[in-house]
């Protein structure tokens, strides 16, 4: 299984997709478009529509409808990266390498832009093409949920924000990464394993997989930043601890930080067993998550 | 036809609704729920649920499903209202009389607050009661269609922003008032059609209607900025000529502006002359819009 080869074609197919579904930077009022389009073709290696694709594939989907989808929440994903940069939030000048969308285009047009991004995905998913209309509006549940603020994006950003500059446990950590990463990589996986018309059990192997896979992510991330310098994060490394933020290695050190992350991979990849040999690129892309360098 | 206490009833109706569908103010995270409540919340007259029910109601729709989508529209005008008033965007402190959002919570959490209202809204509108999955879409195609960046709420808000203190045609403050409070107006009169199952004739006067009362709406919050007090607004008064903003009696004085949304009026209330008796409401509601004092 040549994990880097179906990472980088999914990311070719999904970012022709992005370039269809998003409004042309011509389109009037140009700003937002181009604005919008900054933030989206800013680099990344679209592992959340990765995700989609090797979920949906593992059980013989339809590859454009989980293309399309993948689009579809990779502008949400674009969208939470533009608020969170804003300066009244983490105060980013640098994302992915580029200046962030505030730094290019003023605060006002980044807060739009988010919006819009949001606005626009959802827009998309009511025309998910090729699967039924209760398919559509399951799928259009799972990412809203995801996306929102009782256990999802919006909630862990909240926690996030106020955990900052004080001592926080376990419990409160763990409820930041499932909430902030961990909801929207989850429903990666189940939106997905929906398009693709999963049957329950298949359906909660994913999940679990989900979950476990977005810990990893999350735990890898707060590593990097401690590790890494800026130039190869291509965002400011060692923010984390600057602004004393609630990270996996701050609570419990790099090195058992890493035993952790690398525990939940094999408990990942235990839980997708049911899914037989179609699932390697999601066995690949576990061991993926846990060792990526940036 | 008593529209004061068409709109009264529909308002309270319309509240309970969102206090039920919005997160409780208990419930975690806390503070991002509590910005949530404290603007939905605010006051207001909930011109866009009325307008839904009114609409609806026309064509004998469920009322109960009337007040639900009511009160997911509501939901997106008010994130609408959130962001715009943040400091990057208009810089407002009171709204509908009250200490605006990041006031009261701060920047970072009104940002949020505002995302999570648009979230939650399309969390909602795919469970909308009593309605096919066909028309849930149709309805989630609309709103999110009429508060996007083509022709849209953003994207009338996109070139607001750009025309302050520069001169501007006839052309752009029509696309202005046409996608900012316009284009989602127009929308609450078809998904309130939609939701009761409207034909083609009755979706499109309804949309003529709420195109012309959308327009009227916007003048005369424009006339208001000019001929009222903050305490009479609930809002800062005399902003729009302050940070020259583009309006229509600046372009073309109150009385011509009078004149034109009296003449819209009537035009809209022709509209709708195939709906009959049921859509008296709407007649009294397009009075209405004109003749309000705030």
């Amino acid at each position: 299984m040549d994990i880097q080869k179906f990472m980088i074609e999914t990311k070719n197919d999904v970012d022709q997709w992005l370039e269809q579904l998003l409004p042309a930077a011509g389109e009037v009022p140009e700003t937002i478009h181009k604005a919008m389009r900054h933030s989206v073709f800013a680099g990344g290696k679209r592992v959340r529509p990765v995700m989609v694709v090797a979920a949906g594939e593992s059980l013989d989907g339809n590859r454009k409808t989980l293309l399309y989808l993948g689009a579809c929440i990779e502008m949400i994903h674009t969208y939470s990266l533009i608020h969170d940069d804003l300066p009244a939030l983490d105060n980013d000048d640098l994302r992915r390498g580029v200046p962030t969308c505030h730094k290019v285009f003023g605060e006002a047009m980044a807060i739009l832009a988010g919006d819009a991004l949001l606005t626009r995905s959802f827009q998309l998913l009511a025309d998910l093409p090729q699967v039924s209309e209760g398919t559509r509006l399951d799928i259009i549940r799972e990412i809203s949920g995801a996306a929102g603020t009782i256990d999802g994006m919006i909630g862990g950003q909240v926690v996030d924000l106020e955990s900052e500059a004080k001592p926080i446990n376990h419990e409160v950590l763990e409820y930041i990464h499932r909430s902030k990463t961990g909801a929207l990589l989850t429903a990666c996986l189940r939106c997905g394993a929906l398009a693709a018309g999963a049957d329950p059990d298949q359906l909660q192997a994913l999940t679990s997989y989900g979950r476990k896979t977005g810990l990893v992510f999350q735990i890898m991330d707060d590593i990097l930043d401690v590790t890494s310098s800026s130039e190869q994060l291509g965002k400011t490394a060692g923010k984390d601890e600057k602004v004393k933020k609630a990270t996996y290695p701050a609570l419990h050190g790099i090195e058992a930080s890493r035993d952790k992350a690398r525990e939940l991979v094999l408990s990942a990849i235990s839980d997708i067993e049911i899914l037989g040999t179609p699932a390697e690129p999601l066995r690949s892309l576990a061991r993926f998550v846990f060792s990526r360098s940036a």
